[in-house]
């Protein structure tokens, strides 16, 4: 079987079986590697024929089962791991060889790495990939980034697997380096984000309209039938519905659900970084701060028994329910429109050359965040790729206009009646500061150079300047 | 001279020529140095007798004229230059001295330099200042972190020059390592969320009830001599009653200053450590995001062509006035709340043994975020060391129960209004969130075991959980 297989896959856990399946189904060979002899087991019975599907708890098995140039992909947990498996993996490679990190590798990580490989005649890529389980086994997005060159011999495999939009596979080279990481990580800073509004909807029907889970998944389910068509608006539909498995009596599962969300890093990492880029993204920055909130539960009880809330004004379902589509449709633009800005700086400042408009492609389908909204998302960067803000597209003024509105309602009535919205809050604040000439900010710079002689500019003139205040 | 001044200083800019002047008033002999001629020439000048005050451009007498163990304080800007002051020095100290660094340092970089220095017999501290020129000469708040044993040897000097707030000095050793640096990076970002609160609510006031500058400044004058009665309410009112000095003939400076606010980053790394510590500071955070928002001001002039903002509901003065007061005071606890939460676990996380009584008396004079507050926050924090959250306590109960229905309101009229008032709100939904036993956070952990798998936990029993999802 050696240099037979077209395709290597290390860690096969389920995303790692999943993608390995599914390059086999699409007519690629290809051979999977753990150290676990019982995955490599359960690999190979699912596998089916070892011609097209095999694998082996032997690194050197592995490695030499593969095709050259190898193209070896890992689908390990990030961090100190995806080092060990590229050191085990260069004492039996070749150059030439290339090696994909699939994982949420940290993108500086993933440059250290490409360097390091690089000088040892290695390709190496940064290839995030979104779809979950599912999107592995069934078509995921990938976003792959690293050396130009080297894309050319796994691009095949990569659309081949990869899910489809109208037929155009949802991969594309992205960028030299990180960007591939880079852009999997801003894609799960909005997916945080997304989330967290979904979720903020969600307490906000249930409470200030009364919706039952039942006239949720409906809700839910209307919704994805029209302009916030998405992953995550469809599964929240199903999760209405799911019944407690565990304890049928209990009704609906959702209702036993803890609410402690927890991460796994990649959308901290979304706003750690833009701080560093200081690229406004308070959507997502306050869906981390929620899942931090969230994990101090017994704080949080604790602080319940101490405050009256007040008592929730209920609203007329039907109203409410257009409002909050309204309000959702709205402050999931602006979420995208954050983490779109975020890329685009990303761009210049790491040199990743991004093109937003593929991007936005290959997020159509496939992907946690696919959506509706990216088709549009993706035409209004093809029209103008310098676009500085979703906020500014044609594409989209009508339609932030027509929702705003809205989100300014729901803010107002939820604030009033103590049910948080931090998420469409953010949005809506996010809004109405970018779309402000002037900001209160003069005030800031007054209090800095009072104190701290930090200096000022002025509105009338060029300069730097400074007051001996009285 | 040798062996005869009891304080050396590096770095003579406006900071550190103050902070000499300060020790020497203080019956303490200092010694400066700085590589700038004029700078050590202007310190002489100005310092009188030179048994008191003396400079060299010379490292070497510096050093020599300073008695042992020396005490030698840095005021320079952070970064590589610490390092290369603390290289210059090492060639003419002995062991047993001791080292200050009273710059804004990134506390890690502070951990690195102690540790370096601890290996070859000096003691370093990290003792961030705060109070801005005008601090430094007449008694700031400083916060040292370092060896215990060692701050003996500076005590009297810093007891000497620091604020005094009922005659107890605003100074305390803190802790080992780098916990004066890690306090007064927290220190300044709760000074950035209070600062940008105070715009919000300038900005309110203008738009919401016409308030002209005048009444402005009386509005923050008597707002000083209230429960907000802080260094920045008093500085605020004084700026609005600041004319133009460069064009007298365009009225009050403010309205010529530029809304673009800067920063130097200690407020953003308070937001990222935050994050790493899984502590929410959404106020913190949304004031490092406005100022980024600010920093955009040609894509924010070109954003307001294209939407129209609702016309402003004005409101009576007297009673927006009293509201604003109210949702002012309510949101500083609440940020106040957010950055001695962060402190509380970063002493955990970093074995920094805080005493948050201790850092809220030696915040009550001489520091930037001085406030009539700090003395309500000091007390909670004695009466109760552990406690989790400002929220919770008995002291502050009644305080946010009786001005939080005044925030709703103003975050409801802003939101419907177009008025961004980012802090507010997020002050607001952080307290709703915090004060909620069930947040719909359930949702996100169905929706992340919906697509990933990644298991959620159940109120009503122990254990981990997978739903194959319907």
């Amino acid at each position: 079987m050696e240099g037979k297989y077209d395709f290597g896959l290390v860690g096969l856990g389920v995303m790692g079986r999943n993608f390995i399946l599914n390059v086999a189904d699409n007519g690629f060979s290809a051979f999977g590697h753990d150290l676990d002899p019982e995955k490599v087991k359960a690999l190979k019975e699912e596998g089916g024929h070892e011609a097209s599907v095999n694998a082996s708890t032997s690194i050197k098995t592995f490695v030499q089962a593969l095709k050259q140039p190898r193209k070896i992909m890992l689908l390990v947990p990030a961090g100190k791991i995806v080092d060990s498996v590229i050191e085990s993996l260069l004492t039996h490679i070749d150059k030439g060889d290339i090696i994909i990190d699939g994982g949420n590798s940290f993108f500086t990580d993933t440059d250290r790495r490409e360097a390091y490989l690089q000088g040892r005649g290695i390709n190496f890529f940064g290839a995030g990939v979104s779809g979950g389980a599912k999107g592995a086994r069934l078509g995921p997005s990938i976003m792959p980034g690293g050396s130009k060159s080297a894309y050319a011999h796994i691009k095949p495999i990569f659309e081949a697997v990869a899910a489809k939009y109208n037929g155009e596979p949802c991969v594309a080279y992205l960028g030299p380096k990180s960007s591939g990481n880079y852009v999997k990580m801003v894609h799960n800073g909005i997916e945080y984000g997304l989330m967290q509004l979904t979720s903020e909807v969600y307490d906000l029907l249930r409470k200030a309209g009364k919706f039952s889970n039942a006239e949720l998944h409906d809700t839910f389910t209307k919704w994805n039938e029209g302009r916030l068509q998405s992953f995550l608006i469809e599964i929240t539909s199903k999760i209405f519905k799911q019944k407690d498995d565990l304890d049928p009596g209990k009704g609906d599962l959702l209702d036993q659900i803890l609410d402690k969300a927890k991460q796994k890093g990649t959308g901290k990492w979304t706003s750690q970084n833009a701080m560093d880029l200081g690229i406004p993204v308070p959507s997502i920055d306050i869906a981390v701060s929620m899942r931090e909130i969230s994990a101090l539960k017994a704080e949080r009880t604790a602080a319940e028994q101490l405050y009256d809330k007040p008592e929730v004004e209920v609203l007329d379902k039907a109203g409410l329910e257009k409002m909050a589509e309204e309000a959702l449709y709205f402050s999931f633009i602006i979420t995208y429109a954050q983490g779109l800005h975020q890329l685009a700086d990303a761009s210049k400042e790491y040199d990743y050359n991004l093109n937003i408009a593929t991007i936005a492609k290959i997020w159509r389908a496939g992907c946690i965040i696919r959506a509706g909204l990216l088709a549009d998302i993706s035409e209004a960067f093809e029209e103008n790729p310098d676009l500085p803000n979703l906020l500014v597209s044609p594409h989209f003024v009508e339609k932030v206009k027509g929702s705003v509105a809205s989100a300014r309602s729901l803010v107002a009535h939820a604030a009033k009646n103590g049910i948080p919205l931090p998420g469409l809050t953010n949005s809506l604040t996010y809004f109405d500061a970018y779309t402000a000439s002037r900001l209160p900010l003069n005030l800031i710079q007054a209090q800095r150079d009072y104190f701290g002689s930090h200096t000022y500019e002025r509105l009338d003139q060029e300069g730097i300047f400074h007051t001996e205040w009285e």
